[in-house]
C-alpha cells in the first residue's frame, strides 16, 4: 500500500460522513488519547507494569493502527503529504544525524 | 493538605511495596497514558467526540486525580520538590508573561 | 503551599488577564507539548537519548512545574478541586491494590 | 511510497549504526515528545496559543514526519508491519462505526 494511497482511503472514509473530520484540536486529543494507549501497551510488554499472557504484541499492532489512523486524519485535513513530510525527514537526518551515533565498523 | 504532605503520603504509600516506585521510563509511559485519558475525557466533554450523559465531568476529576498521582511518584522518586517546582514557575511567569497577554483594565 | 492555595494563586494570576483560561482543548494541547517536554528530559535523564552535563535534574523540576501549573489551569476552569481528586484516588488505590503488588515482609 | 518500503528504509537507516533501535521505553518516550511538538504547533495554528506568521503550516508538516518516524521505528523493532495494522483498522471502523456518525444524504 502507498503512503498516498492510505491517506486517499482515509479520505474517502471520512467524506461518507457529513462531517469528514473533527475540529482541529479535537483530532488533537485523539491523536494524545491514541499515543497513551500505546503507551499503556509499552508499559504492558517491557516496563513494570506488565501484564501475563502473550497477546499485547497483538494488541500493540491494533493501537499502532489506531494511532496511523489518527495522524493520517489531522495529516489529511491540514491538505499535508506525509511522503512529502518523511521524504523531508529522511534529508533532515542524513545530514543532521550523519556523526550523532557510533556507526557499525566493518573491521571488527 | 498541603503539597509536601501529599508528597509524603504517596511515598508512605508506595514503601509499603517490596519496589515503591516504577523504573523511570516505565513510570514516564504511565504519565502518558494518564494524559491520554485525560484527553479522551477533555474530547467527550468538549470536542467532536461527544458522549452523553453527564458523568463526564466525575470522569474528569477521577482522571486529574490519577494524573497527579503519577506526577508526584515521578517527583518523589527523583527527589523533587513540587512546592519547589511551582514556586519557580509563578517566579518564571511572573517575570516573563508580564506583557504577554492582554490585561484587563480598569475603566471599562 | 495548600494544593487550594495553589489552585486560588494560579486562579489570581490567570483572572489579571482579559482571557484567563484558554478554551478546554487548547488547554489539553498545552497538557500534551508539557508531557512531552517531561519525556524528554526524561529521556535525556534515563534513556538512549542521554545528555552530557549535569544540569538535566534541574530540567525536569522546572518541566514538572509547567506541568502541574497546566494541570492547575485544567482544573480550575472546570472547577475542580484537585484535594478531593486526589483525596478519592487515595481512597481507591487503598481498596483496589491492597493486594496488587508484592508487600515488604517484616522478618527479613 | 510504499508503507513497507518506508518501513525498510528506516530500518536501513537505523542498521548503520551500532545500536539500530532505542530500548522500547526510551522510544515511547521519544514518542510522546513528538506528540507534543505537534500539539505545540496545533495550538499555534488553531487554538488559544496562536503564533503570527505563516511559517506553522510547514512547521506541522515536519512535526508530522517526526512523529511518522518515531512510530515506524517502534513498530520495525517489534517487527511489526504498519501495512497490516492499518489494514486491520479499516476492517475494525467498516464493521464498528458504520451507523456510528450521520452519513451524507443523496437527495439534499
Amino acid at each position: 500500500m502507498e503512503i498516498k494511497d492510505l491517506q486517499k482511503a482515509v479520505d474517502d472514509w471520512a467524506n461518507q460522513f457529513e462531517k469528514p473530520y473533527f475540529e482541529p484540536l479535537s483530532m488533537m486529543a485523539c491523536l494524545t488519547e491514541e499515543v497513551g494507549e500505546v503507551a499503556r501497551v509499552m508499559n504492558n510488554l517491557y516496563g513494570d507494569k506488565k501484564k501475563k499472557g502473550d497477546e499485547e504484541e497483538r494488541h500493540l499492532e491494533e493501537e499502532l493502527g489506531d494511532l496511523l489512523f489518527s495522524i493520517v486524519c489531522l495529516a489529511n485535513s491540514n491538505k499535508i503529504s506525509l511522503e512529502d513530510a518523511i521524504t523531508k525527514k529522511f534529508e533532515k537526518i542524513n545530514k543532521r544525524d550523519i556523526n550523532r551515533w557510533e556507526h557499525k565498523t566493518n573491521n571488527k
